[in-house]
């Protein structure tokens, strides 16, 4: 490794150098200092090489972005808007300068998507890379998990599945020469959040980092009621078909990457008339009905 | 590992618990919600195993307090108070649950005294335990690196050292039955943060995470002044003559310990009559003097 730390940080300063006026004391003294409003939301998210990323998969600039949207997607969840993110990160001593960069960059990209500023963080050794971030936000009246009304319509800011696509052209080493297929390896690599969603109106919500059923089952229990999904409602969504066809080229049951796939970052909510796709309904009751695909165990999840 | 996911955050809801009022929502959704006051600090703080800990050295709660002391540290050295941690960790799988709980007991042990509340964070797998944590607190008036005015003096909130010599202890495996060496080991372990210095006149302040010699060099830059060491007010207080001991036993300098070694977090300030023991003063010029220790090289710290 041709460099020292302080060329690390160098780099990180300049990439995330910023004249926002939320930020009073950047990156440089011993924490940040930052505006706050009366009410914020904190959330943290870990990322390890090997398990959530492969460097032969993905850019440096898509993990960046990636780590960055799962934390954003955790605000966005709770009905919030994120302002900061922290973003440490083990390093093995392997990488270019120009690889951190990207990283950084990456990171960046996706802060600025969201609104958000990159105020610290910490660098470290480490015989795998990790990164591991904290996102901040504010939320006047955050939406939680336990909301959903009986009578309330599900929806999903959009289709889910496409991370779960992509990974599967990934370990499978298939090429599909499509727009379709360079979609879902996109997603796979770094989710496109649905920022322009509103979503303020919701009455429970979560993103679906681990899959629909897992975190409908979530809410489910958290609102104490049945959350009846409705897979005609699924098929008719405006990217079913699209995601199908690989589906089909691939010989997969399109639903169990709907389902049960994980990563997309969409938000998943109840509500009356909310946007996005309608895929089901909140009835008295527990647990989620309506589908016969089984959730594929989650091993080490949020908590 | 006789145990899943849920085992794992049914512990850390149950140690994490608490009635604190500034938590409105805690663990369990996607993002805690908590009070804030208009300006807060952030800061976060790494910790990789058989890089900044090792298991055969550290019991899990030591590591557990010692990385949460660090990350309180930094928003002590800002002058502000921490309210909100939150912690995520790799865990290799190798752990048994009573290790993981061990290691909470540490945190929350750590905020208690901090009076800060742990509100959330999140799991991964990793090959090696990799804990991050990052805190929000407030200050009204954070005190930077960069308030150091010629004529005040310099402050240390105790004395510095005592991890380094608990780190040589340990590296040339020594075991010397003393009181005063438990308490290396015992700092070296988890260091004890000076909770009860009012440091909130100082002009600038730092915590010594990687030592006196960088955190005052990093002082002297920020605010464009000289800080002049004085190795006979060193020598003057308190706990010096007891650390010299051990050092006189190890056959090493003392000062080297004291100026040169980090990981003490204990608070360097400038300013007039400040508590804890002064240890030098701020004068006209740039750089550190005063001393002939020459500074280790640190190469990966805080950015």
């Amino acid at each position: 490794m041709g460099f020292q730390e302080r060329d690390v940080i160098s780099v990180l300063q300049k990439i995330f150098a910023t004249a926002d006026s939320r930020l009073l004391v950047g990156i440089g003294d011993d924490a940040a200092v930052v505006t706050t409003s009366a009410q914020s939301v904190i959330t943290s998210d870990m990322a390890v090489e090997d398990v959530h990323f492969k460097l032969e998969w993905s850019s440096a600039f898509d993990i960046g972005r990636k780590v960055t949207a799962a934390n954003v997607a955790d605000i966005l969840s709770m009905g919030g808007k994120c302002d900061f993110l922290t973003a440490s990160v083990a390093l093995t001593g392997e990488e270019t300068l120009q690889w951190i960069e990207n990283l950084a960059r990456g990171m960046k990209h996706e802060a600025d998507l969201a609104g958000a500023v990159i105020v610290g963080g910490d660098i470290a050794r480490g015989s795998k890379i990790v990164i591991s971030m904290t996102a901040v936000g504010n939320s006047k009246s955050p939406i939680l998990r336990s909301g959903a009304q009986v009578g309330d319509g599900l929806f999903l800011s959009s289709l889910t599945g496409w991370s779960a696509a992509g990974l599967e052209l990934l370990t499978r080493e298939i090429s599909i020469n499509s727009e379709i297929a360079e979609k879902a390896l996109s997603e796979f690599s770094a989710p496109t959040l649905d920022y322009d969603s509103d979503f303020s109106q919701a009455t429970a919500m979560a993103d679906v980092s681990d899959s629909i059923l897992i975190q409908a089952e979530q809410i489910a229990v958290a609102s104490g009621v049945q959350l009846v999904l409705d897979q005609s409602l699924i098929a008719a969504s405006p990217e079913f078909d699209e995601l199908s066809q690989i589906a089909s080229e691939l010989k997969v049951d399109v639903m169990q990457w709907i389902l049960a796939g994980g990563e997309d970052h969409v938000l998943l909510a109840t509500g009356v008339n909310l946007p996005g796709v309608r895929i089901g309904s909140v009835a008295a009751g527990s647990g989620v009905t309506g589908v016969e695909i089984k959730m594929t165990p989650v091993s080490w999840s949020h908590f």
